[in-house]
């Protein structure tokens, strides 16, 4: 085994061609292998076998800065750098973080998670380079996908304009998530097909050099230049926009890519190497199927089945997609948009039922909800299904385009709450904060699955501006469904369990737990009122001032950042009507990234469980207790 | 006078080309003359006198929308549609407003303000006028700097695969505010210096058609076309995104607008419209500096002299700016970035002084922060400056890149706070909520230029992590400038006023209004503590707990939605400490989005003036005697 030699990247670099080839056999091995086990970003790896041990035959890293776009295919690079022992523990609490990490290893220079970040870091850290007089590579590693993010286009435009030494490769296996949309994506289709003309803009104007234009035509001759290299040239898009293109390349044939990096290394101002990739390649189910197989749990490698838990609870997104086709069934102004994410909110099952009125818009979450905006202008009732940690990429379009126009627009906040494996940059814990402060907005979040169907039909019914629904991830908690969707009135809680001593406040899933915690406080004489506060905006004013009158303390549950959280908004309220004296402790993600592992885990580390409920609510009342 | 007669765009419709020459003159005349009294964004409208007449002479308003990208262009349009009267009223409270309004006018069917948002709104609009069947044309006006916005390009991205009927008229004045950047803008003046080659796609395909190209040469002669188009089509990119290009026409000429725009009108799917303008078109000083004349306030006709009111305190951008080139001349880590607001945010002279450390990125502000990330991860001290309303725009760039790593960026948060004229899309009242709940960032607040210069100090030598200081719009309040900077302790507050019935958190701005409403209550015999809260987070723990200590009642006062904002953290601290009976009053705007007028009309709108200041903390100290 080549693989067990390989400690570092100087380890890769001794290695021939052949042995390169054989190094990837092995590492495409280890990837299946372990990854059946702990699950994982498993077809974007397969993806970049040849193309990081390329990267790390080629450049000097840390040296050179190797920026991953999103992260999720950096495993190789993990791989080649040190830390294939860890990898038993990928995406556990405390274990080998699913993207890159710079506490992991040095050779990580810039974490990343959302896409299309990676071309503004590279921009950053090439100015730095410059002033400092420094003369390292800088090589950003970018998909198709994340190119069509506003930020990437952005960062695409300035550094074609700055004319700096950046690398840019275009990792083109034209999926993001799901299979691409775009101008941008045909535009590389057409690239693709025409793959024969490979020659290179150096090339054609070496030919072009033995022509015998005359002075009189020079101009003419200059356009003709431009011209014939449109023949030729694939990428035209690419040089007009100030890079050099190169490509496209295979990026499975390691000799095709290290001469074309080769060549990226030695040309001045930006590069952008164009290299097709297939996502899943070497593992047949993933090859076939590389939108089920982007982030897998574990699997069995012969059959390439799934090992699923056993649940008997449906999945949020499942049930999200099902109500939401019964909805627009009745409903014709409905329509679904979601920015690259038809697999992960559910909505495929949608768009087959619905193909005219669903709308999948690329990675563009900007664009996505003020398109929404556009739609709802005109009468539809679009549902724009965003995940709660990618909708922070809309806060302003939230604000300026929806919020203060108030226009009819639902937002189907899926993954709301912590999530597990994919970590700190995927956590949903900040958009009760940057929600609730909006004028116009309702924010709502069930208790479980069957009060979440009530909450869509509610929201699609609701013609007074914005509402959101926030939603976890994953399972619900297994209760029946309704047959009859009914609208919840606005604003109004739910006292789940009916109490003496104290209140708790709970949102969402927390409703469980603080269920759990009165049953703890119940074995120690203590009586807990639940409320199930499934409206964060606007509040249950009416159960709030019964509260106070009761003379109840209130514990706030709430799985999202403390600070500015809905606890605040109950300390608000009372301050707001100027009562005094009521007693709230408000629970929630202290202020602090939230890192991988499993929700459980996650909620025990933040203290969201019902042993901590338990004990603030405790507390609280031994305080009310010395102060009576 | 036609303009007099002129009460709907059916009046401009029956003009002959003559008759609309006049009236463009006319327009012109009156905007310079209404805006010589009242001020407002002069340059853009001359620039679009042309354009507006010809899009009102062939489209029918509104049954086609007319989506105006940031909306301070719109004037035109305004007196076209029966606002002419209003002028006078102009961004006045209660008066017209400054971009489009739908309460105004039935031809304002999207409001504008933060740029780049018209592409996906006339996506929305064309999708759903698709799935009504209805027949109507969108036509989106958008100008060459609001092109390079995120959120542009991923419409543009989508609007060209979806290939639905939409007019996209890209204004190109080779401006945004400030002169623009980027290769997309390059590119754009590629075209505008080969204005001979304006033969249209569909002429070009004409002529080929003529040509005998055999069955076996098929392909080539396909590849062939596609040359020769490139040989004579400018707008290649566009066409290469799947629009039809036609242009560019000169926007001064009636006879070619309305030419390209009927040939528009006639093509199916996307069609991007290339109009060249000249901002301050027709008046002498706005042409000669257009950068200047984009906004501006009062000044004399004849002489393009501003007519300037006397003040006796600095502009905080230009304390801002000299601050930071004093910073900058000791620390060469220190670098500036600006998406498009060079003169805004006075670092035009940061940018004389030092060319290679300034950074205007265009309007991209989501790029700005990141680029600032990869400026920081390098050791650079790189300080971004951008409004708070368009760092709405880059909310998850603070959160994800900058927080999350722990990055030394500083941002300095321009015009925070109520902004006067601009109104409602410009205020920069969300940021205290978004940035006070993510972890790490520490956020401050100055209650004079002073303090201000300080803050820059003490934010470029902080090496914590991110660091915000807000700051707002217009003048300081006039006070005296230490020669020698000095830097603030992270998380300390400032009692600027000794009192002992009651105390008043103030943060910037709000500290005067406090001290204005201290000085009432004297008068009537309550002691107020005036406390300037500089540091928004962390919060002041020493302080806080020393005045719970005393008992003193606590009111609030701050700049910014009230919800989630200071004053909760105010709440959130004592509620965490698990310290009960402290009254906290918060003061803060009000739940609602606050319209144009002054700043001083705007605070009174929201109460937030020293008088009812004054009240709260009288109503808390009532209603705390009558509790004990």
């Amino acid at each position: 085994m080549l693989l067990e030699r390989i400690q570092s990247p100087a380890d890769v670099k001794r290695l021939s061609l052949a042995e390169l080839e054989q190094l990837a056999a092995e590492i495409r091995q280890f990837l299946i292998e372990k990854l059946s086990i702990t699950g994982g970003h498993l077809a974007p790896n397969l993806g970049v076998v040849e193309l990081t041990l390329a990267l790390h035959v080629l450049f000097d890293s840390p040296r050179d800065k190797f920026i991953w776009d999103v992260g999720h295919q950096s495993y190789v690079h993990k791989i080649l750098t040190g830390r294939r022992d860890r990898f038993d523990t990928l995406r556990q609490y405390k274990g080998l973080c699913g993207f890159p990490k710079r506490s992991e290893s040095e050779h990580d220079v810039w974490e990343t998670g959302h896409s299309s970040t990676s071309l503004s870091a590279a921009m950053g850290m090439a100015i730095a380079r410059d002033l400092k007089g420094e003369d390292y590579k800088v090589i950003a590693i970018i998909g198709d996908g994340a190119l069509t993010g506003g930020m990437a286009l952005e960062a695409l435009n300035h550094i074609g304009h700055e004319q700096r030494d950046i690398i840019v490769v275009l990792n083109d296996n034209e999926m993001s998530i799901s299979p691409n949309v775009g101008a941008l994506h045909n535009y590389l289709g057409k690239i693709r097909t025409g793959r024969t003309y490979t020659k290179t803009k150096e090339e054609i104007e070496q030919l072009l050099r033995k022509f015998p234009f005359g002075n009189a035509l020079a101009r003419t001759a200059e356009r003709l230049k431009d011209t014939i290299k449109y023949l030729f040239v694939p990428g035209i898009l690419f040089e007009e926009l100030g890079y050099t293109y190169l490509g496209p390349v295979d990026g499975h044939k390691l000799d095709e890519l290290l001469e074309a990096l080769k060549q990226a290394a030695r040309t001045r101002g930006p590069v952008l190497v164009h290299v097709i990739t297939k996502k899943g390649k070497g593992y047949k189910p993933a090859e076939a199927d590389s939108d089920t197989w982007h982030g897998v749990t574990p699997y069995k490698i012969e059959s390439g089945e799934f090992i699923k838990k056993p649940s008997h609870a449906p999945d949020y997104k499942n049930v999200f997609a099902d109500t939401l086709i019964q909805l627009a069934e009745r409903d014709s102004r409905i329509v679904a948009i979601t920015p690259a994410m038809l697999g992960g909110s559910g909505l495929v099952k949608f768009q087959k039922r619905f193909p005219d009125r669903c709308f999948d818009v690329g990675i563009a979450e900007q664009h996505a909800v003020t398109m929404a905006g556009g739609l709802a202008i005109q009468g539809m009732k679009p549902v724009c299904a965003i995940y709660s940690t990618f909708l922070q990429r809309a806060y302003d379009q939230v604000v300026h385009d929806i919020c203060r126009q108030n226009l009819n627009v639902v937002f189907a906040v899926d993954r709301a709450g912590l999530v597990g494996a994919d970590g700190e940059t995927h956590q949903g814990v900040f958009d009760i904060g940057f929600l609730r402060h909006l004028p116009n907005m309702v924010v709502m979040m069930p208790k479980d699955e069957n009060e979440f169907r009530h909450m869509l039909y509610t929201a699609v019914s609701y013609d007074g501006g914005p509402i959101a629904v926030r939603y976890p991830r994953g399972n619900g908690v297994g209760v029946p469904l309704d047959p009859e969707l009914r609208r919840i009135p606005i604003g109004t809680w739910e006292v789940v369990r009916e109490g003496s001593d104290v209140a708790l406040l709970a949102v969402g899933p927390m409703v469980q737990v603080a269920l759990e915690a009165a049953a703890r406080l119940e074995e120690e004489g203590v009586s807990a009122h639940v409320v199930n506060a499934r409206f964060i905006k606007p509040l249950d004013r009416t159960m709030l001032l019964e509260l106070a009158e009761r003379g109840l303390p209130i514990v706030t549950v709430e799985e999202g950042a403390v600070l500015a959280g809905f606890g605040s908004a109950v300390l608000e309220f009372y301050a707001f009507e100027g009562i005094g004296g009521v007693r709230v402790a408000p629970m929630g993600i202290p202020d602090r990234f939230v890192e991988h592992g499993s929700v459980a885990e996650q909620r025990r580390d933040v203290g969201l469980t019902a042993e901590n409920v338990a004990a603030c609510a405790r507390k609280l009342l031994t305080r009310a207790a010395q102060r009576a």
